[in-house]
């Protein structure tokens, strides 16, 4: 048994002063030969080991370089010095693993996020990638402790699907045919009855439409797992491959969803805001450094953590379609001409008009709800008007588009009449329209994109660096 | 809003008795004209529904069918009837969505489990389907409190990979390219360059190997995610899309690995008998009655309950795989020519080899440790015998392996030789190597397949049974 250690987070706590503990983690920095900072990764915060003169040798001495591993025995004391309440006077270090300086990629000095992105197999190491994907891991957990105190049931939808019908883009191809010699039909059109599945196959973009299958049972349920995308989008917004949750509640309408949307979104910032707190103060802090090279204007109007506690205590502002229309057009903006984008009534809004609204206009999180219905999908739940559906997004400061979600369509026949005037294929549907001919029921949903809820907690302002390892066009290393 | 009512599970706890509720819900069943039986999925539980004379006209009455949804009000009271604690005297009931009794697939009588397989999407409204995907919501639950209380970082490894060095077995291949008109190089092989992510790419068979990767930065990771094999297995055992449990930990030796291996699977089985004792309950009855089909031999000789009672309070076997060789090779079943395969030292230990030791032998878990260097993957941390690796499986009884995991190579120089001789492209695989060359440590992990998980848990047979959307071979409906 070799794992007999205390983990940093816990030796920081203070509570073992006075006893002999183990310590094992990487050097982040050694200095005056005497002291030395290790992180396991267990939190940001370092602890400092101190060797007495003599316990080492010179040769060790000159092992302990900025990434190599050790393993300390001593005991843990109160720190006399500045920056630690506690500290390790070492009885024994052992070097596990070296760390060659003149190699190792990360030294001790601040590297750009684009240089660590080409090296995202190490960047967990440093001190901003080791908060980001701690916060991560806190959303996720509370994501799925949100749902569970409510009584939802986690349900992975497929992956792989034959499934094409909710046309929300471009999707990657999946097959076990071999490509330099596929096989083909008569009429010369590729025999996918060989291919593993015997049809043509598709990696999903959305597990909403199984999502509802769960929810005509189990009244609520919810995924939370990996989406694809291959579109050739190049922004600091997208990726190919991304998590999402979706909730889908039976006997919900439109306001039931928008209000658990947004306690949603507050359970998860409170949750990390209570269980990240250094995490979040060190992003904060790297958040107002970044934002020193640019002008005023450009700059945060708060930071992070003011930012996550405004958020928490104020309530999501809710507009209309129409009404976000109509503020739109009355907007000194729209007078100066500032926007680029064609405002009338019937326009999907672009990113410009999203952050008018939420960042000038109402300067918080905005629910828009009420779309018109032919820049929607066809599964949304058409309103009394015969122009709109009962669609929510939900535009957040600094993201743009975070939530999407609608009342589905109970109603078969209206549900039959949409899907043909759409051209989607009921035949193929069968499954999907048997929610609506046995016991259907009002019900809606909404899908969060995980990396877009990390980069809003987190304040980081690219995708890719909140997701472990990105996978954007022409990028699918490691 | 709709969503005002009281879930099932939570009427039936009684707490209300004496209050007026509403509850929604499909049909289980309708007798006497009088007594409605509902479901929300909340529990497996039905509420009863008493319609006094003249509260619904014969045209409503007629719509209580099977699957039709409802919305009921009316007081919650004491009931005096057998079968159920409380009961609801209905003051309206209104019919949400009705469900024709001549077309609706699930009538009120015993399905088999392949015809409700043809009808995944309504399955999950059975009383069999609805204990298990709520106790595969628990055991999902289960995996994430358990390392959340452990300080492990929920990492999630990439789906999609250029990576192919693991070699576990066929691969999906994953292109945005036309597979009409693949574009070809001067020498005709495939252009890969103008593909999506400008080379060939599969889809994910583990995601230890960048599981790795962050175990090196926080100490304790764990993937929770999808995994993919495109073998032609048409087996109760095999999905070709499945999800996997894979926590990896730096400063672990194999017993680490093994004590965590144990306790992580109890932890699962504690919280499921736990929280859906009444689901386990159902399922421990129901593999009973399937069983009652079966010769004397081929029934389990535990229940359901006490199988899992047994696991969670014995220790599991412990046994190198030199001596699961002799345990085998003395075994009766040997003498007697009852094994099919051969056994002697440096097999790969078969089904029946797997079922013996657990099943007649040692009739509980048996974790196999130190397996030939030559059956297992290149990652494992050779023994100092030059034989065996420190390789860890977990065999369950009624399922074969669950777990599957090693204590890792951490040696730079011994892992480089092992892939030189098992042709492991070492320049593909710099990232990984990093791991070693700076700051390596012990580090161990280990796979648990969570749809086997589930299978061990709920007492099914087939896995196809326990995912809510099963791909197979030549499958892949909804």
């Amino acid at each position: 048994m070799f794992n007999k250690r205390t983990k940093i987070k816990d030796l920081l706590s203070g509570e073992q002063v006075g006893q002999e503990v183990i310590v094992m983690g990487w050097v982040r920095s050694f200095r005056n030969n005497q002291f030395v900072a290790i992180n396991d990764g267990s939190t940001n915060n370092n602890i400092q080991i101190v060797i007495e003169l003599g316990l080492i040798d010179e040769v060790t001495a000159k092992r302990i370089t900025t990434g190599a591993s050790l393993k300390v025995s001593g005991t843990l004391i109160e720190s006399l010095g500045k920056g630690q309440k506690v500290e390790i006077k070492a009885t024994s270090l052992e070097i596990l693993g070296d760390s060659d300086a003149e190699k190792y990629p990360l030294q001790p000095k601040k590297h750009s996020l684009e240089f660590l992105r080409e090296k995202a197999h190490l960047r967990f190491r440093t001190n901003t990638f080791g908060a980001v994907f701690r916060v991560r891991h806190a959303l996720a957990f509370a994501i799925h402790q949100f749902f569970n105190e409510r009584g939802f049931v986690y349900l992975h939808t497929p992956i792989l699907t034959a499934s094409d019908a909710e046309g929300a883009g471009e999707m990657f191809q999946v097959t076990t045919l071999p490509l330099n010699n596929l096989p083909k039909k008569e009429n010369n059109e590729i025999d996918f009855s060989q291919d593993f599945f015997g049809k043509a196959t598709n990696l999903t973009v959305s597990g909403q439409l199984e999502g509802e299958l769960g929810a005509m049972a189990f009244s609520d349920i919810y995924t939370f797992g990996p989406t694809f995308r291959a579109e050739n989008s190049n922004t600091t917004r997208h990726l190919a491959e991304f998590w999402m949750i979706e909730p889908e509640m039976a006997f919900y309408d439109l306001e039931d969803n928008r209000i658990l949307a947004e306690e949603f979104i507050k359970y998860l910032i409170g949750y990390a805001m209570k269980h990240n707190r250094e995490d979040l103060e060190f992003l904060d802090t790297r958040l107002k450094e970044e934002e020193k090279s640019l002008p005023q204007e450009k700059r945060s109007e708060l930071g992070l953590i003011e930012k996550l506690e405004f958020v928490l205590n104020n309530n999501f502002e809710h507009i209309s379609y129409s009404e976000a229309i109509d503020i739109l057009l009355a907007s000194p903006a729209y007078k100066k001409k500032k926007f680029k984008y064609e405002i009338k009534w019937g326009i999907d809004l672009q990113s410009e008009h999203e952050r008018y609204l939420v960042e000038k206009h109402f300067k918080k999180p905005v629910i828009v709800t009420d779309y018109p219905k032919d820049i929607k999908a066809f599964y949304m739940r058409q309103n009394d008007d015969g122009k709109t559906v009962a669609a929510m997004d939900i535009l957040a400061p600094g993201i743009g588009e975070i939530v999407g979600g609608s009342q589905r369509e109970e109603r078969l026949d209206k549900l039959e009449k949409r899907m043909k005037e759409m051209d989607i294929p009921a035949d193929e549907m069968s499954w999907y329209l048997d929610t609506r001919r046995f016991g259907s029921v009002p019900h809606a949903g909404f899908g969060l994109g995980f990396e877009r809820m990390v980069l809003f907690v987190t304040g980081m302002t690219n995708i890719r660096d909140v997701i472990p390892f990105a996978r954007t066009p022409k990028n699918c290393e490691f």
